[in-house]
C-alpha cells in the first residue's frame, strides 16, 4: 500500500487493532499501564496461530528438536551466570531536585520537569552521574523479602534451555546436533517502551537453542568443514557442517518461515552484525529485520554463541555441561597424528581466546584450554550453539502491518467506498471462514447456515454471523482478515432449482469474487485454499 | 492400579516424570527453587495438548465464547478492586529470635529452628501475633522503585477478563449470554508449596467467565426460570435459564471435558460447597475434585459469582460495566404491571443484600438498589457470571497419575517382567505414534521407516527411533504413553512375498497386540483410533 504514508499506516493499524479487538491497552479502564498490551479475541487467535506454526515447523516436523516449557521465575544464580545481573543495564541519571530518573542517552531529548523549555541535559538541576539500572523485574520468593529471597522475572526464555540442557539430553534420546525449543513470556523493565507493541515490558518469545559440535570435532569426523556459500539455503543438514553452515541454515530456515506465513522477502532485511557490534561471546549474529512503518526493526536475531552459555552455567553451578560423543572419540582415535595435533592446537588456541575474554585468571588460561583440548580428543566437549530467537509480539505486529490494506468496494447502493482489508496469509488468519445466512429473519436460511457452520467448525476456525446487511457482514470479515465468507441464500434452499440447491456462495476476501460451491465439497474446497 | 499404594504411586510418578522428561525441578543445577517446575519434552507436549483441547472445546467449537490473552502484570488498582490487595493473605507469625516466618495455622506442626524438639507453638522464643502476609508477588514497573510503581504478578487470570469485558463486548459481536476465555500463567507466593506440581508458585490457569443475564431479566423475557434438575446435563442452553441452570450446565460440560480426555467419572468428585464455605460474593461454588494419590483435591472450581467482579471494577475504575439489553428492555415494556413490579422488587431486595455485603455505606444501600432496579426495567444491567476455573498443571498431574500403570510383559528372552505403561487417552498423549525400523544397520529398513515417518508426520505427533532392541524401543514408548508403535520390518520390504509388502506392524500400547496395516491405509487407520 505505497500510497499510505508510514505515519498514517501506523495510526490506522493502531486504531483498527483496538476497534476490531486485535490489541487493547492493558488495564485500559484504569488508565492503562505503560508498556503492557492485551490481545483481544482476534489478536489472541492470530498470536496462537503464529506460535502454533512456529512450534510445528521447529519441533513437531523435526526429529532433532525437543520442546521445553520452563518457569518464568528461576533460581537467581541463573542470571548471575548468564551475565544479566551484572550487565543487563541501561545507564540512568537521577535528578536530585525533581527525583526523576532519566536514561543517560536520552537526557538531551527529554524536557526537564522543572524547566520544561530546557532538556534534562541543559537544566541547572543537580544530577547524579549515569548509574546502571538493571532491566530485570525483581521480586521476592517465600515469606521473607530479603537478599536471600530475591528473584527475577526472566528477561529471555533462552537461559532455561541452557539450565535444563542436561536433563533434556538425558531424557529425550537426542544427540548433538540437536535443539531445544521454548515459547513463553519474558519481561524487561524498559525505560521507554514504544512503537505500540514492538517494545513492551511483557512480551513473548520463541527461542531455539540448536546445539552443535565444535568445528574441530566435525572436522575430525568428516575430514573437512563445509564451506558455506554465504547466501541461499544450504539444504538438508550434513555431517561436515561447522557453525557457519549451521548459522546460514537457520537464517534461511527462519526467513522461509516468515515467507510461509505471508511476509514477503522484500519486506525483510537480513543484517549481518559487524565485528564491532557483536557481543563478546558471539561469533556472528544475523538480524532479520522487518520494514515496520516506524522503521526497519528486528524481528529475530540468530546468533552463533559458541559454548559461552553452557560454559557459564557449568562454572556457576559446578555441574558438568559436557557431552560425551562416541563418534567424535572414534574419529579422533582413527585420525593420523599430524591431523589430530593440528585440530588439538586449533581448538586449544580458540579456547585460550575464549577463556581470556571471559575473565578467566591469566595464570589458568593455558591450563584450562589444554584440558579442554585434551578432553575433545577423548570425545568430551561442551556443545556450541546457534540461537534463532524471535519475538512473538513484534511478529504479530509485522503481520498486522503487512496485512493492512485499503481498496475500493461498492456499498449497498453501488457507490464505491474505501474498504479496509487485512490480507493475512490464510495460515495466520484468526478466522478462516465466516458463515452467513443471507437474511436473519428467514428460519430456513438460518437453520441451513447453522448446518454449514457445524459442518465446517471441526476443521476450521469459523465465525457465524447473522445480523446486519450481508455487505456489512462481508466488510467486517475483511477487517478481521477472514479469507473466505460462505453465504447461504435462497438458491441454497433450491428456490432456483436443483442445479443450485445445496450450493453456497463463497466470497474471496482479496478479489471479492464469488463462486458457487457444493456444500458436500466445501470442506475439501476450503482445505485446499487454506493450507 | 489398585494394588499400588498411594504413596508408592506418587513416588513412582515423580520418578518417571524426571526420568522420561515430563517434569523437572526448575533450576535443578542450582539446587532448584521451591515451588517451581519445568516441563520437559514430553511434559511440554502433554500440557500443550491439554490447553489446546480446552481452547477447542471452550472457544473454537462455540459461537458464544471469545478468547483473550492479557498481560500478567496489570495496573495495581485491578487487585484493589478484586480484593486481592486487602484479603489475599495467609496469617503469619514472625519469630523475633530466629527471624523465621511461619504460617499461623502450621505453628503446631513446624519444629522451632532453635529448639528442634519443640514446635514453633511450644517454643519459648518471642513471637509476633499472626499478621497477614499477602500471597501476590510484588515488583516495580519503571525506573523508580517506589509506592507509585508497585505492581503485582497476577494471582489469577480471571480479573483481566473482567477488566477487558467492555472492550471484548464492543469488538466481538457477542451479546449476553456469552463468555470470555483465557489461558495463562498465574503466580502465588505460597508459603508451603507441596504435592509435586499440585500447589506451586507459578502455574497456568484456564479460565472462562461466562456472562449471563440477571434472573429477573430472564424471567421478564421467558416468563419463568427453568428449574434445574440438580443433576445431569441440562442440554443445549435455553433462554429461560437462570444462573442455577447455567451453573449446572457448566459443571456438566467440564466433567464431560475431563471424561473426554481420559479421566473416568469415578476418579472425579463433584463437591457443592456448603453455605458457610462460600466466599461472600459467591451464590454457589462447585469444585471438581480428582482422587490424587495424596488426597482428593481440586482440579477446577465453578463459581456463580453474581455481578460482584464487574461491579467492583465499575466502582474502582469509574467506568460503566453495564450492558444495554434490548431484549430485556422490550420484555419489561411488554410485561403486565404486577409482574414488572414483582421482578423489580425481587431485584431490588437482592441488590440491597449485595450492596450490604460489599461495604456500601448504610445510608446509600436503598438508593443504589433502587437505581439498579430502575435501570434493569430499562434494559440496563451488570451481567452476572459463572466462572469455570481450571488449573493446567494439576490437570496434567491428574492425567499422569491416572495414566500410570504397571503390568507384565515378556522381555527379549520371553521372561515376564514388570512393564510401566502410561495409559494416556490418545487425545492428550504427547506422542501419538512411534516409527521404528526393525534394525538400524539395514539401510533399506531405515529408508523405508523414514518414509513412513514422513508420511505420518504432517498428521500426528511422530517419534522416530532407530536405536536399540525393538522390545526396548516399545518399552520406552510405553513409558511415554504413545498409543501406537509402527515397525518397518523385512516383510514390509516384500521379503515374504507381495501379500505383506508395504505393510507395517502396528503395536497397540495397551493390549500389546500387533496388527499388519497397509502403509497406504495407515494415516486413516491411525486417524480413526486417535480421535
Amino acid at each position: 500500500m505505497p500510497e499510505l504514508e508510514a505515519n498514517d499506516l501506523m495510526e490506522k493499524v493502531v486504531s483498527l487493532c483496538k476497534r476490531r479487538g486485535f490489541i487493547y491497552q492493558s488495564s485500559e479502564i484504569y488508565g492503562g499501564i505503560t508498556g503492557f498490551w492485551d490481545y483481544g479475541p482476534l489478536g489472541a487467535e492470530l498470536k496462537r496461530n503464529v506460535k502454533e506454526l512456529w512450534w510445528r515447523q521447529m519441533v513437531v516436523l523435526r526429529d532433532d528438536v525437543a520442546g521445553l516449557d520452563a518457569t518464568i521465575i528461576m533460581h537467581p544464580q541463573v542470571w548471575k551466570a548468564s551475565g544479566h545481573v551484572d550487565t543487563f543495564n541501561d545507564p540512568m541519571v537521577d535528578c536530585k531536585v525533581c527525583k526523576g530518573r532519566f536514561r543517560a542517552d536520552q537526557v538531551s531529548e527529554i524536557p526537564c520537569p522543572r524547566h520544561p523549555k530546557m532538556s534534562v541535559a541543559q537544566c541547572p538541576c543537580e544530577k547524579t552521574a549515569p548509574r546502571p539500572f538493571n532491566l530485570m523485574f525483581k521480586t521476592y520468593v517465600g515469606p521473607v523479602a530479603d537478599e536471600d529471597s530475591v528473584a527475577f522475572l526472566r528477561p529471555e526464555t533462552a537461559q532455561a534451555i541452557f539450565v535444563q540442557f542436561k536433563n533434556v539430553l538425558e531424557t529425550s534420546r537426542q544427540k548433538v546436533p540437536f535443539g531445544i525449543a521454548q515459547i513463553g513470556k519474558s519481561f524487561r523493565n524498559e525505560v521507554t517502551p514504544r512503537n505500540f507493541t514492538f517494545r513492551s515490558r511483557e512480551f513473548e518469545q520463541m527461542e531455539l537453542e540448536f546445539f552443535i559440535k565444535p568445528d574441530e570435532a566435525v572436522e575430525a569426523e568428516a575430514g573437512s568443514i563445509a564451506e558455506p556459500s554465504g547466501s541461499g539455503h544450504p539444504g538438508e543438514p550434513q555431517r561436515n557442517w561447522g557453525w557457519r553452515a549451521w548459522l546460514q541454515y537457520w537464517v534461511e530456515e527462519r526467513i522461509r518461515f516468515y515467507e510461509s506465513i505471508g511476509l514477503p522477502r522484500s519486506s525483510l532485511v537480513e543484517y549481518w552484525q559487524k565485528a564491532e557490534e557483536l557481543a563478546h561471546y558471539a561469533r556472528a549474529t544475523v538480524d532479520i529485520l522487518y520494514k515496520f512503518p516506524f522503521g526497519t526493526q528486528e524481528l529475530e536475531g540468530i546468533a552463533a554463541r559458541g559454548d559461552f552459555d553452557l560454559s557459564q552455567h557449568q562454572q556457576f553451578s559446578g555441574k558438568s555441561m559436557e557431552v560425551f560423543d562416541e563418534e567424535t572419540r572414534n574419529a579422533f582415535a582413527k585420525l593420523d597424528e599430524e591431523k589430530r595435533k593440528a585440530l588439538w592446537q586449533r581448538f586449544y588456541e580458540n579456547k585460550k581466546v575464549d577463556f581470556g575474554k571471559r575473565g578467566c585468571p591469566e595464570d589458568q588460561i593455558e591450563k584450562r584450554a589444554r584440558e579442554a583440548a585434551d578432553k575433545l580428543l577423548r570425545g568430551t566437549y561442551i556443545p556450541h550453539v546457534i540461537e534463532p530467537s524471535a519475538g512473538v509480539d513484534r511478529l504479530v505486529l509485522a503481520l498486522i502491518c503487512n496485512a493492512y490494506d485499503e481498496d475500493k468496494a461498492p456499498d449497498e447502493k453501488g457507490n464505491l467506498e474505501t474498504r479496509i482489508v487485512m490480507r493475512f496469509h490464510p495460515r495466520v488468519a484468526p478466522i478462516k471462514v465466516a458463515v452467513f445466512p443471507l437474511l436473519k429473519n428467514r428460519p430456513e436460511l438460518v437453520a441451513k447456515a447453522r448446518q454449514v457452520r457445524d459442518l465446517l467448525r471441526p476443521h476450521f476456525a469459523v465465525f457465524y454471523d447473522e445480523a446486519g446487511a450481508i455487505g456489512r457482514r462481508y466488510r467486517r470479515q475483511d477487517e478481521a482478515g477472514t479469507p473466505f465468507g460462505v453465504t447461504v441464500d435462497f438458491d441454497t434452499l433450491g428456490e432456483k432449482g436443483a442445479a443450485l440447491a445445496d450450493t453456497v456462495t463463497v466470497r474471496d476476501r482479496d478479489t471479492m469474487r464469488q463462486e458457487r460451491v457444493k456444500i458436500g465439497e466445501l470442506v475439501e474446497w476450503l482445505r485446499e485454499r487454506l493450507r
